[in-house]
């Protein structure tokens, strides 16, 4: 089995990007932009790029056209960073279905929210859900995705945890999407070295830290990543005031931008602005308009976040 | 277009029900269970079946699954009852072939809750997305789905049906599974006679006949509907204080149901009980055990619920 | 012990009116209005008045002005209408000195919140804080303020009823100010004749009716109660569908109202436009400006609510 | 107007202790237990209590109450810690009395939540009120004290300090009880050295550190100050996995106790085994059996929380 160690003892932070799915004005999937998008995650030193999950729109997608864009991103890695594939589903003959072609594609990782319509009740009800998802992509690890601000789903990440590692042989991690630190405290605490914890939001990277987090996954390094950056150097140099100042920079930006159509619509436009331009959202989000993203481009330009030359 | 016309001058409430999906104990569709589950509808008077929502476990099944569940249904109706196909779904393109499917398959109506990952945030959002699902299938009545407690999605039905009444020619009613009467109020007086409105809470079905409501859809129904058929009788009679304590019985068997795995496990394992056996649930759902089983027949047969010699 | 009948065979629906607490412009008690409110609810017909509950602003009055409110209402009553005190605290001592007070000065009946800082875990710690404070007021009947939007207490009011009506001797009723209806619907049922049930949403009152309420206590009827007179008329005359446009048309106007500055500084704004005057709320509510109470106006005249020569 | 001073350069954190009122098995005040309580504070070195607030069961006491105990705390202080009097009230005139006797009696700072039953909308009606409060002890700084899931009031406590440094002329600081990181790290920004920031989640101590926080006023501190004193040792070497297994602990032994009646009344009651003992909570909190106390104590003992030879 592939163990993940994207922590390591040369940064205090390593960095993983969840990109966006390129899509057309009229909505349909847009592959080519796929090269460019990995060019520049590598150019950033990303370590990773999670595909199809919430930044994403995994969920607004057919089944068929998650598994081409997978095949796109396995086929533009080049070794230069890991692929995870969500194939969360509340299908889980589906999610199966995708984890497979996962494994048989070349993704790294897979990874999977839990159902999110028909809820889990418990932990063992998590894990009677993911072990099965994994049993088809018996060679890959697998990364929890803890988001229940998304799924509904209410179990503490750390109880999923504790009940997987012994169940699911596959296990690997989690990626732990939500603001409730205390929680993640004690997933970095069972995880020891044994498994990854990726802290999800970017608004509490420099708090989860604190705490001994050591790997993120986030849509928000795709416009911010300068800043987290920044912080991260601060940070080794024990430059604790200034790694502060960018974190709450880093905040402000995103929360600025958040405003443009939410976290996702908002993020995505942000992320076109400054890199290569992924198209709209898929119903039921909405893009911004025109007006907008002027708008937003201006408040890019404030945080510093716009390329000096983009010529856009 | 089809009009539906659930709600009728000869009855002050017309039941429809929504029917479990039988699957059998390895978790495979068990699709000859469909005959004998019809043939109950029909023996009991329910006017239309409402195929793969939320008791149905539509979000638990491929789409490939999904059109041969409908297909079955639409073979077995032979005019008794009223097929009405949910085909909501988080992806649009899926939801859409759903649509197609249901209208080149037979059903009388399509229906889809609003997507449930990425959630619209008004009333416009949703209606962007549900107008594109009922393109696919302009020949067919199409019923919006209100379930929030599941969805996640807030936006009163009321304002979605404001909102869909001009820009979705198919728009015909709103099936209404939520307890805030207040909106429901407000859709039955929106609706006049133009559109149906369906309650969607069996346990406040006496609360929305008081304020006008005609029509039900529910999964309740599969197992009380005999103590529903009384209250219907005696509220025709003007008899009331009997009709309340009708009501008040099904809320407790309602809810003594629930404790054995929760609304829709319970339920369903209350119906296969009372009628056709539809197997366990899918995950993440978990279905009561044989132990389980014994007391929830026993609690049945408290409520007078049980058939007078099922021999199970 | 005094028996509280405010249902009657006479009427389907008897409406008593949660009274405002008039304030100068500076903040300070204008007791000298009283009397005037209370003419003007025995001129609608209001059998009660509910004097320092939500509307009344109990909890942003001290003990002494609270008592100083108390007697003047009593004084003013003069056999036309029963007062209940509302006695609620957070703290068990005031509660206690409140209600002793009550029924010193004559109140009919007193009511209270559970203590909605610290909050009771279940039905038993509700009822282990009531019985106390019924216990400083053992001649007079006790009401249960089920507010849950405001206290934060869960409990249903159900289990409330019954777990107090045996350990409590004055348990007389509960006031339900909550939109689930299912729990109203348990509570008129474990009532029967015993005890009193005063719906206590004005929007939900005709779905309330037709589970069986006959009493409500509300601040909407202090702007609203035409409305209602003749939506009960209606009802008592079998004209439902002429009800439901009354409720519903009552369902605006109060939404209407609670634009200007939520429900309690909107409702007394506008009630002090219908009737007697009870000046500004106290902070932390914010009472509408002069020209929102212009607007105000406006919108309670389209709603036919202003009285026909003010003068104002 | 006295400055607060608790984060100092000498140490990575400073704590404050909440804490809690001693009641007889009556449910009187026991002011006699306040001697000791005040020198087990100075034991461990807490440079403040606060008194009165949520452990203190303040707004389960009457307004006289709070004052006489008050009165005592600030008695037993002899210049050993700094005494905050909590006089938040839903009532401003009591708050505002309660405010003035904690200036007159010798009190170093006051602090209030907002009123928590008529609510504030916006950081500018909290503001409006406590400005109110503040202006009744004009020579005492005040803490705001942010605690929604007691208060219900979901302004973010950055916005609250926003809106009040320039209001309120003895504005010092906010006491931050809740677990949203983001709205503490902006806080934390905005205060700069101009205001003291306390954390007041004990269970997330370590990672509000990480964004920069250096004070904490908490309860849990009543028993697991060993257990934080050693945390901070850690920090202060730089022995970061050491202090996480701290956190860690402390936080396996806050859920433990809280176990027992909820965080208030098993932290009291753990805070008596390991202290002087101060009773039980005040209805409708229900403080542990003797069995449940049993039982508490061993599992105090399991984590090194209970005295050597207590002989209790």
């Amino acid at each position: 089995m592939t163990v993940l160690n994207h922590s390591t003892p040369s940064s205090p932070m390593t960095l993983l990007t969840a990109v966006f799915t390129p899509f057309r004005a009229d909505g349909e999937l847009d592959l080519d932009v796929v090269a460019a998008q990995a060019d520049a995650a590598a150019g950033w030193g990303a370590r990773g790029v999670y595909v199809g999950g919430s930044a994403g729109e995994g969920a607004s997608m057919t089944t068929a056209e998650r598994k081409a864009l997978l095949e796109r991103w396995c086929g533009e890695a080049t070794g230069r960073f890991d692929v995870i594939a969500h194939v969360g589903h509340t299908s889980l003959a589906e999610a199966r279905d995708l984890a497979a072609h996962a494994q048989r594609v070349g993704a790294d990782a897979i990874s999977a929210v839990p159902p999110y319509y028909h809820r889990p009740a418990d932990a063992q009800a998590v894990v009677g859900f993911i072990g099965r998802v994994c049993e088809a992509a018996p060679e890959l690890p697998f990364i929890y995705y803890h988001i229940p601000g998304m799924t509904g789903v209410k179990v503490p990440a750390s109880a999923v945890l504790l009940a997987a590692e012994d169940r699911v042989p596959t296990f690997a991690g989690v990626k732990f999407a939500d603001g409730d630190l205390a929680d993640l405290q004690r997933c970095l605490d069972l995880a020891e070295d044994r498994f990854e914890v990726y802290v999800g939001s970017a608004r509490l990277l420099l708090a989860s830290m604190g705490i001994g987090a050591r790997t993120a996954i986030g849509s928000a390094y795709n416009f911010t990543a300068p800043l987290y950056l920044r912080m991260i150097e601060h940070v080794e140099r024990g430059e604790l005031r200034e790694a502060r100042r960018c974190q709450v920079l880093a905040q402000s930006a995103i929360e600025a931008v958040g405003r443009f159509g939410g976290e996702l619509a908002g993020f995505k436009a942000a992320s076109s602005l400054v890199g290569p331009d992924c198209g709209p959202c898929r119903p039921p989000l909405v893009s911004p308009s025109e007006t907008e993203l002027a708008e937003l481009r201006e408040r890019l330009d404030t945080f510093g976040l716009l390329p000096a030359a983009t010529g856009r």
